[in-house]
């Protein structure tokens, strides 16, 4: 028996499948703008593929799954011209306050993570947000064509902002403890990816809100100055589901987890990977594995990592993973692969992080690459403006 | 008979005297933060005296007392080791529309018009803001630590959102065509001032608000970082008080009245000044000239002219007055005043707007001094944020 059905959710598709008692949800590409990452070999001559993450300190799992892994394989495709520009989203990281030693320690840990993750400097660029002033030069331009109402609608302004279904946004005890950064935060957003007129931007589908409002942004600037100079940036979904916490499936893997036992982090040691997957929460469901996000979550995030982790679709997966007879082998399996996958990245972590003026340098030759860029971009913006 | 009474307003106070049927309005120092600018002969040593005007095209007599005479003035006091940084706030403009052919014209009228208001290149910094990046940089920096609701509290924020009383700013349709710039307006002024580190800041009195905005977002920078790097910077209120619609003196005198014989440019040829001055709305009260705003709005506002471009108190001009006869009389007078005022700046402004690369190499050189500041000040920013 199989069924099929198709939602809309935030301005892309979502394809909910069930064959056989596998259930699959998967991004398609109905509309032009959004594609998934997963079935793309190359990119159209002279594209520039962009994305930053932000520094939150240790690299978990969730976020290699999410973003790093993703990052390497995309800047390893055979895309003759195209640029690959990957960094750090440290200008984001004070929209929620730090202090600043735990900032500088988070910049240094996230550039680390995503060399250690395999990302090659010689391949992409690799830099600090904030090393090209131009991006907050081109988000004040942005800010001036961007409407109260299109930020107000963003959800993660919403949630972030504290809002709930009794406290409204606009409650003067909301607006004073809510910092303006939190609602500018998307026009930032949209800077870092038109300062270098990106084509495609890899992201999670928490994104493909903000992304729309980049692409909007765009239009917006492009009838505003009568110009085609910025393109309109395509999203690529991460194929990898979100990877939920090991301890309790409902909520996603997160590093501020008082239980830490929820989240296994790229540093971790062999012992400690098995530990926490041992740990992690499944089901008394004995007999084979099978993928059902909703009654069995714990064992479906399992897949998802298992999945994410060899590239494999979920429902292939499942099908390799008949050989399984008990949960032990099962989690014995799963703690074999990151073990495996995270082995040489934990090494040249901490080997990276030993020596902070060679990451210094690093960053330093990528920003200026960066900048190279975004200044003769933002000198092309001057001028469509009348700022120059 | 005299009287004397004491009114708040924004955080300034306003001094209101009537003695013997004169009434007279000025600014005081009762606050610290807050002084009136004609009092100033020199600046404690090492002050950064800051000030931007925005490019709104043809510079007329309101936008020339307001700002540009006491700019002049300042530059000119004896302030040993103290810097004088003044400019036009192109980044500003931007937040109400423009089209790029305008912006570009009335960035060069407005250096043209500084600079033959008598501003000496050589005494103080001429600069465009725009030509110095680090402004927008450290705005976003300060726009993650400044409330959206100090930023709601805005007079300014809520007359251009064209809150009115029966629509509120957080209604859909008033949302959608307010441009996020509007908000964060202020903090792209803080950031202005705060970059140079300055001491004190000349504006009229309805920019008292953001003024104090300023001062309290240094405050919870200082405070968050656990510093004192920004100085608190002192409001130094312009002395001359705003001139006058002279058709209407109900409302400002405005480059954007339907009539434009309200308005005298700094660029008006002699013949077109004295006609406008003809044409003033005044009274058919007979005899001497006196000083009531209330009652003799026209007068009062050629009273404030004189006062404005002589320095002398209103008080003083009208005693100076009492030799004129009839209204003829004392509009010839002001015509005199304002046709010598402009004599040489009409010639200087048509002449520099000939040689727009003069005008360039000018702002260029102005924008590298500034940078030179700006540069040292946002490695110093970053570094306490942990940025660096």
């Amino acid at each position: 028996m199989s069924s099929l059905n198709v939602i809309r959710r935030g301005g892309a598709y979502k394809t909910r499948v069930i064959i056989h008692g596998v259930r699959k949800s998967y991004s398609t590409t109905v509309n032009s703008t959004v594609q998934t990452l997963d079935k793309i070999e190359s990119f159209p001559e002279n594209s520039t593929i962009f994305s930053l993450i932000q520094p939150t300190g240790n690299i978990h799992l969730g976020n290699y799954l999410g973003a790093i892994r993703g990052w390497k394989e995309l800047s390893e495709t055979e895309s003759q011209g195209s640029k690959f520009i990957f960094g750090i989203a440290d200008l984001h990281a004070i929209t929620l306050p730090k202090e600043a030693h735990k900032l500088k320690q988070f910049r240094y840990e996230a550039i680390a993570s995503i060399l250690a993750g395999g990302l090659n400097p010689d391949k992409c660029i690799v830099f600090h947000q904030s090393a090209v002033p131009e991006h907050t030069e081109l988000s004040w331009y942005l800010t001036c064509i961007t409407s109260m109402g299109s930020l107000n609608r963003m959800t993660q302004w919403k949630s972030k902002a504290q809002q709930t279904d009794s406290s409204s946004i606009y409650e003067d005890s909301v607006l004073e403890s809510t910092k303006a950064g939190l609602l500018c935060y998307p026009i930032l957003q949209a800077a870092d990816i038109l300062i270098y007129r990106s084509t495609h931007v890899p992201v999670g589908d928490d994104q493909t809100q903000h992304l729309e409002l980049t692409r909007g942004i765009a239009n917006t600037f492009n009838h505003t100055y009568n110009t085609k100079f910025f393109p309109i940036p395509k999203t690529l979904l991460t194929p990898s589901k979100k990877i939920l916490s090991l301890r309790n499936p409902g909520k996603k893997m997160s590093k501020s987890d008082p239980d830490q036992n929820s989240c296994v982090y790229v540093t971790d040691e062999p012992d400690v990977i098995a530990k926490k997957i041992r740990k992690a929460t499944t089901d008394s469901i004995q007999g084979r594995i099978y993928y059902d996000p909703e009654e069995r979550p714990g064992v479906s995030n399992l897949i998802n990592v298992i999945s994410g982790l060899t590239g494999v679709t979920v429902e292939q997966t499942v099908k390799d993973l008949e050989w399984v007879k008990d949960h032990k082998q099962f989690k014995d399996f799963v703690t074999e692969l990151i073990v495996n996958e995270f082995k040489d990245s934990r090494e040249l972590y901490n080997h990276l992080l030993t020596d902070l003026s060679h990451l210094d340098q690093i960053c330093k030759e990528g920003g200026n690459k960066a900048r190279e860029i975004a200044s003769a971009n933002i000198t092309e913006v001057r001028k469509l403006i009348g700022m120059d």
